[in-house]
C-alpha cells in the first residue's frame, strides 16, 4: 500500500539544516564546558557542517548567527562553504549580546537601542543579499522581568514597526521567520510568547513573513503538532528550530526525549503536503550539545529527523481516513501506531548506500579518526562559543 | 494624585455577570456534592443571582446556559427578572452534553451531528433576539483524546464552517465570543486550545467575533495579561470568564488562587481602556462552587474582581510611565506593587453605602436568613445541576 | 548478546492486571457517554478480565473496586472468576463517592466521618481476606480546595492514624499501596500529593506498606523513571497505576502519549530487578475508556505494557554500563535508543504462538465476535458505571 | 485579638540572611549584564550586605559561596563582616563550575571527581568551623541530560556515600542543609530533583540533616506550602532559599511574582512554630539580580519576606481553627484572605522606628547616595559575577 520507492524519494528530497552555533561551545548559565576539537571561527563550523552532510547525506546547508559568524568576506564564506558540498543557509541576527540590549532590543524604550537593534537587522539582510540565503530567521530576547517594568502594549507597538521596516526592505525570494519562546531570558512576558503572537504579526506582515516553531519553546501540555498543523493549513509555517526538551528549552538532540512526538509532528508534515518544496517549510536544527561531542550528536540529530519522517511516511493515510471518517477511534490511532512501530533504519540503511553514502553515520564517523584529527589541528587559538 | 471620585464611578460601573450555572449542583468526575437549597429551575437561578447583585450592587445581569435553563417563554424568565431587579446576559449554547457528541460537535467527523450541533447554535440566537442578550458565548468540548483519531485540518475547516453560519446570523448590536481552552474533556487536542485559534477564526470572521478569556484555560506559566493587552490593543477582546485555578480548570472562586494575577489582569485593562463601555469587554464569572455554598461563594467572587478592579486603579500611572521610559525597572514595578499592597476595604465599603447597600456584603447575607429561607423553600423537586 | 528465550520467559512471567471499573462507563465531568455492551454487575466485569486474559495471556487477574463491585458472597465471585480463567487482584476502596465525603474521608475534620471512612477500609480488608488479594490499594480524594479550609498539619495526622490502624489490621502476606496524586478532584492540597508523602508514611508504617506510582498523578516534567528507580532500590515500590495523560490525569490507555517514557520506565524496573517475582512489583492498568470501546481498548494497553517491557529487556545491559562507566554519553543513550527502535512485535507474536493464542490479539478479538454478543446479551439492566 | 506587640516582637526576631552571590553580576546562559558599583571580592561583598542590613534591621548575616568568596583568612573575613555590623552566615560549596564537573560532582562515574568534589565539601565544612557558620548548604548541580547516560540507581549510592562522609565531619551545632531541584543544569535526571529525595536522604542521614526549600526549584503547580507544613511537622525543615519564579529557576525577587504563595508559605511556617529559634528554620535569599540593581532590589526582596511575614502573624489563628474544625471552608479561607488584604505598611514603618531605622527603606537607601559612592569607589578591577 506504501510506495517504497516514493518514501525513499522524499527522504532524499528532505534537507534539514544545521546551525553553526551548535558546533561551539555552549552550557546553561551555571558553566559552559570546554569540549576538544571545537571550531574556531566561521570557516571551521563550515567545515564541521561539511562533515555532518559528509556522513548523512541529507544536511547539505548551515545556517548563520551574526555576528558570532562575523567574517570580512561573507561571499568567500559562501565560496568555502561550496567547495566543502555544502551552502550558507539562514540568517539569525543576534541582539540579546550586548550590554545595550539589557532591557530589550527592537522592544526597548531607549530609541537609540531600538535603532542599534534595527541597523543590525538591516546589516543581515545585507549579508543575506551576499550568501543568497532565502531566510532571516528572528528571535528576540526582548521581554520584562517584572510586572509593570514596560509597557506591553508599547512594546508589541516598536516591535511591528521593526518589523515592518525589515519586511519592507527583503526582495525576490526573501523570507523572514518570526520565532517565538514562551519564556527565558525574560522571566515576566516575553514580546513573541507564543504562535499567536507571532501569527497575529506575520498576518500583518504579509506573504513574506512566517512563523518559525521552535520545538522546545512551548509551555508544558502545549501540542505542538496541532499548531504546525493549523500554521501549514493557513500557508504561515516558516519552518521548525529542532531540538528537544523535557523541562524548558533544554535544547537537547532532536528526538532525544520524546520521539513520538516528533513522529506526530512529521505525521502532520505529511498530511499537509509540507514535504514538497513548494510548502518552503525549513527543517533546521537548534541545539546545544552542552556535555555531548558536538559532531556525533549532531550526526544523530539528523538521523532523528530522518527517521520520524520516515515513520511518517509509512502512515497509511487511506486506512487513517476510512477510520476518521467512520469515528473509529482505535483504528485510526493505530494507523500512527502501527507506523511509529516499525523499525525505520533498514529502510534508511538501504536509502543510504543508494547514495553511496554508508548505511551507519554514527559508527563510520567514529571510524573515520575525524575527531581526532581537529582535536589536533584545532589547538590553537580560542575555541568558539556562544557569543564567539 | 489618583482622583478617588473617579475611582468610585469607574468602579460603579464596572458589571459583572454571574453565570446560572454556578447557583446549582457541579462537582468532578468523582463526584457531584449535593446542597441544600439549591435552585431547581432558570427561575430560581434567576432569583439567586438577584440575590448577588442585590448584597454586591454591581452585578446586574446573569448568564444562561441552554439548554441547562430552557424555558417555554424566554421573553417571561426576562421579564422575572426584571422584576428581580437584573437582566438576562449572554446566552452559553451547550454542544457537549448528548451521546451524540462524543466525537465533538462542530468539528464531529459525523455531517449530521455537526448540523446538530449548528441548528442548536442557531436556536440560541433566536433565543438571544428574544432576552436581548448581546453575546452568544461560544465553548466547544470538541477535541481528540488520541493522536490520529480525526484530522485536525479537517475539523479546522469544519468549525470555520459553523462559526461562519452563526456569524452570519447574528444582527444589532449581537456579538459572538469564542472562547478557548488547553484540554478537557479532550485530552489530545483541542480544536479552539489556545487565544491564537481563537484569535485567527475571530480575524477571518470580522468585528463581530471577539475572543473570550478564561481565567482557568492555560497551560502552566502562561502570561494572561499579556494576552489580555495584546488583544484588547487589537480590539479583539471580548471578555472574560473569570475563575481561578491552582492546576487545571479547577473552577475555584476568582482571586482565591492568585490574587496578584488577577490584579495585573486588571490592571491591562485600566491601562487599555477596557473599563470603558465603548470597549466592550463583558466580566463575567464562570465557576464551580463544589464544596462551599454557592451565593456567599458568588459574593465573595464579585467581591474579589472589584478588589483587583479597585487595585488597578490606584496604580499612579503617570509614574509608571515616568519609570517605564527611563528604565527605572524597581520603580516601575512598584508602582503596581503599592497599588496591590493597598488595603481597598474602606475604599469599597465607602462606595457601597454611596450606593445604599450594606458595606459589607458577605456578613449581610449570612445575617440576613436568606440561605435558610431557600433551603427550607427548596425541599421538593429537583436541584439543578449541570446538566439539569 | 540478548538471550531471547530469557527475553521470552520474562515477558511470559510478567502479568497485567485490569481494573474492574475499566469496563464499565466512565467520563469527564462535561459528560459520560454510554457504550453498548457494557457490563452490569461485577459478574460481568469479571466476564470482561477473563476476555482480555484469554487474547493476550498476560492478563490473569482483575481489581476491584468497593463499593463499585460490592457482591453478596465475594467466595461466589472469586470462584466464578476462577471458571472463567483468573482471579481477583488488589481491592481499591472508594471513599469518594458519598456526600458525608465532601470535606474529605480519612481526613475530614469530622470525626464521625473518618471512622465511617476507616470502617470501609477494615471491610475492605475483610473482603480480601475472603477473596486471597495480597493488596489493599488506597488512594484518597482527600484534600481542600482553598487556602486555610483545613490545617496540613492535622489532616497529615488523621492520615496517619487511619493507615495505621489498617496496617496493623493486615495479615499474612497482605500489603497496603499508597497511591499519590497531585490534584484532583481537591485543587489545593491533596492530602498525598507526590511520592514523598507516601514514601514517608510507608517508612512510618513499615515493611507491608509501598508506594504505589499512577503514571498519570505527576506534576509536568516530573521524571518518573527516577521516582521508580529510587523507590525500587529502597524496596519500596509497590507496584503501578499504568494509563497515560499529555495534560492532567487523563487516563488514557498506557503508552498512548508516550511510549518512550512507558520504555524507560520498564528499563528501571528491569535493571533494578522489577520484574522478580520476589519484587513485589504490580503491574496494574488504571484507565478511562471515554470515548473508545472498553475490551480492545484493554487488550491494546496490555499489549503496549508487553512491547515496552519487551524492549526494556532488550536493552544490552552490558554495553550500557561500559557506556556509563566511561561517560560516553552518546553511546549510553544509544543503548537506550536502540532497544526502542526496535520493531517487538514479531518477537511478541511468536511469543504468542507459544503460549497457544493468537499472534494478533486485536485482530483476533475483532474476528471473535465476541462484542457483538455481549452487546446482544446486556441489552438490559443499567450499564456499569463510575460509581455503579 | 491579635496581640500588636507579640507581632512586632517575632518581625523583629526574624533573620533574612542574604547570599554573598546576589550582589555581584549575573545573568542566564544568554548574557550576563554588567552592573556599574559591583563588588569586587568577597570584603565588598560583605559591605553591601551590611548596608543591605542597615536600611532594614532584618538582615545580619550574609551567605557564602566557595569558591567565589574565597579568601586568604576566613577569620579575616568574619572580622571585617562583625566590624561592619553582620556575620558570616551559611556556607555554600560550589562543585559545578569546573570542567571535571560535567558529569556531576559526587555522582559522577569517575571516582577521582567523586573525590575531588568530596574534598571541596570537607574544606567548607573546614571553613564552617572557622567561620562559626551552623549550616553547610548543599546544592548539587549533578544529573544527566539524556535516557540511560548513567545509572540512577549507582549515583544515588554515590550520593549517600558523599552525603554521610560529610555528616560525619560536622561537630557541634553545625547542621547540613539538602537543598533538591527538578531541573537545570542537568535536563533528563536531576539527583536530587524533589523534597522526597532530599527528606530520604536526611532521614538516612539523622538529626544534623535537613531539607532545604528552594522557593524557586519546583514543578508547575506543585503546592509549595504543603511541602514546608510536611518537613517542619516532622521536624525535617532546615530553611528556605527564597526567590520567585513565573516559569522556572527564575531567581526573581521573592514575592515579586506570587507574592499570596509567598504569604501562605509563612501562614504555614507562623501555624508550625517555625519563626521559634528553636525550630532551626533558616530564611536566606537566593536571588539573581540580572537586570535591576542588586542593592536595593536585595533591599526590596528583605521586606517583601517582611512584609509576608507579617500578613501570616496577623492570621487570626483561632477564627482559623474554629472555621476548619466546623467545616466552614468560606469562613476558613476568609481567615487567610483577611489578614493577607491588610496593608501591613504602617505596622512595618513602626517597627522600623522603634528599631531606630528608617520607616521607608528603599527612599532611605536612594536618599543617601551610597549607590554613587559605590559605583566611584570601585571603577578599577573585575566586578564580581557567578564563578567571580
Amino acid at each position: 500500500m506504501i510506495d517504497q520507492s516514493a518514501v525513499k524519494a522524499a527522504l532524499r528530497a528532505q534537507h534539514i539544516e544545521t546551525p553553526s552555533w551548535a558546533y561551539g561551545n555552549s552550557g546553561t548559565r551555571f558553566k559552559v564546558f570546554a569540549q576538544e576539537g571545537v571550531p574556531r571561527d566561521a570557516y571551521e563550523k563550515v567545515d564541521d557542517a561539511a562533515t555532518v552532510h559528509r556522513f548523512t547525506g541529507v544536511a547539505p546547508t548551515v545556517a548563520l548567527h551574526i555576528p558570532w559568524d562575523r567574517v570580512d568576506d561573507y561571499g568567500d564564506l559562501a565560496k568555502h562553504a561550496k567547495e566543502r558540498g555544502v551552502g550558507l543557509g539562514a540568517i539569525n541576527p543576534n541582539v540579546f549580546q550586548e550590554d545595550d540590549y539589557r532591557l530589550g532590543s527592537v522592544c526597548n524604550p531607549d530609541e537609540a537601542v531600538r535603532r542599534k537593534a534595527l541597523d543590525h537587522l538591516l546589516e543581515c539582510v545585507e549579508i543575506m543579499n551576499v550568501t543568497g540565503s532565502r531566510d532571516l530567521s528572528l528571535w528576540f530576547a526582548d521581554g520584562t522581568n517584572y510586572p509593570g517594568q514596560d509597557s506591553i502594549r508599547a512594546r508589541q507597538e516598536r516591535l511591528s514597526d521593526a518589523l515592518s521596516t525589515v519586511n519592507d526592505r527583503l526582495t525576490g525570494d526573501q523570507r523572514m521567520l518570526l520565532e517565538y519562546k514562551l519564556f527565558e531570558p525574560a522571566f515576566y512576558t516575553m514580546d513573541v510568547p507564543d504562535w499567536g503572537t507571532s501569527y497575529a504579526h506575520c498576518v500583518d506582515l504579509g506573504e513574506r513573513a512566517k512563523v518559525l516553531v521552535d520545538t522546545g519553546h512551548h509551555a508544558p501540555g502545549t501540542n505542538i503538532e496541532f499548531i504546525v498543523s493549523f500554521l501549514l493549513h493557513r500557508d504561515k509555517l516558516g519552518g521548525f528550530h529542532f531540538n528537544s526538551r523535557f523541562y524548558a528549552d533544554d535544547d537537547l538532540m532532536v528526538g532525544a526525549a520524546d520521539p513520538y512526538q516528533l513522529f506526530r509532528i512529521m505525521v502532520e508534515i505529511v498530511l499537509g503536503g509540507g514535504l514538497d518544496a513548494s510548502a518552503g517549510v525549513a527543517f533546521m536544527l537548534d541545539q546545544c550539545h552542552n556535555i555531548e561531542p558536538k559532531i556525533p550528536a549532531l550526526i544523530r540529530s539528523v538521523l532523528n529527523v530522518q527517521e520520524a519522517t520516515a515513520k511518517a511516511l509509512l502512515v497509511d493515510q487511506d486506512a487513517l481516513r476510512a477510520a476518521q471518517q467512520t469515528g473509529d477511534v482505535l483504528t485510526a490511532n493505530a494507523a500512527l501506531t502501527d507506523a511509529f512501530a516499525t523499525d525505520v533504519r533498514p529502510l534508511l540503511a538501504e536509502l543510504r548506500e543508494d547514495m553511496g553514502i554508508d548505511p551507519d553515520p554514527i559508527a563510520a564517523y567514529r571510524r573515520s579518526g575525524h575527531f581526532e584529527t581537529i582535536r589536533d589541528a584545532r589547538k590553537g587559538g580560542a575555541a568558539a562559543g556562544w557569543g564567539a
